[in-house]
């Protein structure tokens, strides 16, 4: 089965690498800029191009860009393949309904960073298709790499992705957030890792409701207000602390 | 060495058993609940009591209760230890400076649940004392139960913990949100554990701002309007949506 990819960003890159690694055989990588092409290109015995006019026939073409870029490029992508698929985890499937007699979507509910390995075999993969000719093709390139694929429609996978970007993308963010603090007052990040690796490591086992822990759910008003007051001459950090006091208070058990 | 506790909560049950298994006599645990008390005493051989009157003079006397309660409880504990601590992340140690000739801080860093074990070698325990002789017990007590005993002043620790509710309490209410949002759309929230693994696992050899994806990142608005349309019957999650989305756009590299 040929495959080839629209995009070059770090879903395609993690995803074309892994499919390369159990055995398709990736034909082309498109993108904007024939130098990330090549770069992902040259690690998968694949062609680097930057026209549309370029793609080939395929089996499966696999566009994998931003949402924005997604929705514009769709005329440029028609009948270039038998099954024509997107990675977002926000557009529905029916943004491709012209493209081609099949399509679908292969969503892999996981944090990608180019620079860092993932294990695959532990990555959920959310699929949806058009037809069941569509399901048994896409199944079958999931299951290559990942023990966990699963069916969800459009609307499910939209709820999804928003709860993965309050647990993942602002998770992050509030690690980020939190080593500025250190940095600011002498101390260095590695402090914490133990109690982010913990608190992770925590939601195994226990309902993440069960698990809070700190001052807004001790109700420790004394507490509350010391933080503010170190806060005081940063806004932003004093909002986020403040709508996420809030929320904690409120979703008491 | 003989050591008590004021206090049964999440860190004085963690950190007496802690103690008890590395040696030490626990004394007696005091709680205003007698029951508490019992529940605590009973697993590391002291006695339960919730009268102030009765806590006997020991080496070393840990307060590890809430800072408000820690603040009035103040004189009912003076003179009955050669060496008082608190164990709080944002009381300053002078609010002891009239309990004992020896006084100081014990501030674990991590997250303790009471029904969940956690490996104290690696936790790292922030001391500050008044006397080298206060920092000579308090160290020597800390080193008995973990490998990362480090001296930070009260301004550093009250930074300290601020990062701290940052990345781990608020992390954690976050998974909370994301797994309401999973369970109103028929999802499970096991879908999204590998990604929370990932997500903290990502830090330990990244900066978190290398770490960070997500539509807010990559500038997606189109995908950011569809989440606020999500959620937008929900003011509170909507709130934290913005005020974490604008934030990343705000500290992108």
């Amino acid at each position: 089965m040929k495959v080839s990819f629209v995009g070059s960003g770090n879903v395609a890159t993690h995803l074309a690498q892994a499919l390369f690694t159990a055995g398709y055989e990736i034909v082309q990588v498109y993108s904007r800029n024939i130098e990330n092409a090549n770069r992902l290109a040259n690690t998968i015995g694949a062609l680097p191009i930057n026209d549309y006019l370029e793609i080939k026939q395929v089996d499966v073409l696999i566009v994998s860009i931003t949402d924005d870029a997604l929705a514009q490029i769709v005329p440029e992508i028609t009948d270039k393949a038998v099954l024509i698929i997107h990675t977002s985890g926000t557009l529905p499937m029916s943004i491709l309904e012209k493209s081609a007699s099949q399509i679908g979507v292969l969503y892999p509910l996981q944090t990608f960073s180019i620079t860092k390995e993932v294990n695959w075999l532990t990555i959920p993969i959310c699929v949806e298709t058009s037809s069941e000719e569509a399901t048994c093709t896409l199944k079958k390139l999931a299951q290559a790499i990942s023990n966990e694929v699963i069916y969800i429609n459009s609307d499910q996978r939209k709820a999804l992705h928003v709860a993965a970007v309050f647990a993942c993308n602002f998770s992050n963010h509030l690690y980020h957030l939190s080593s500025n603090i250190l940095e600011k007052n002498g101390l260095s990040f590695d402090l914490l890792k133990p109690l982010v690796a913990e608190t992770a490591e925590k939601i195994k086992t226990l309902p993440p409701i069960q698990a809070q822990t700190g001052p807004a759910l001790r109700g420790d008003e004394k507490t509350i207000a010391t933080h503010l007051k170190f806060l005081e001459n940063d806004p932003t950090l004093e909002n986020i602390y403040l709508a996420l006091t809030n929320s904690i208070k409120s979703h008491k058990k």
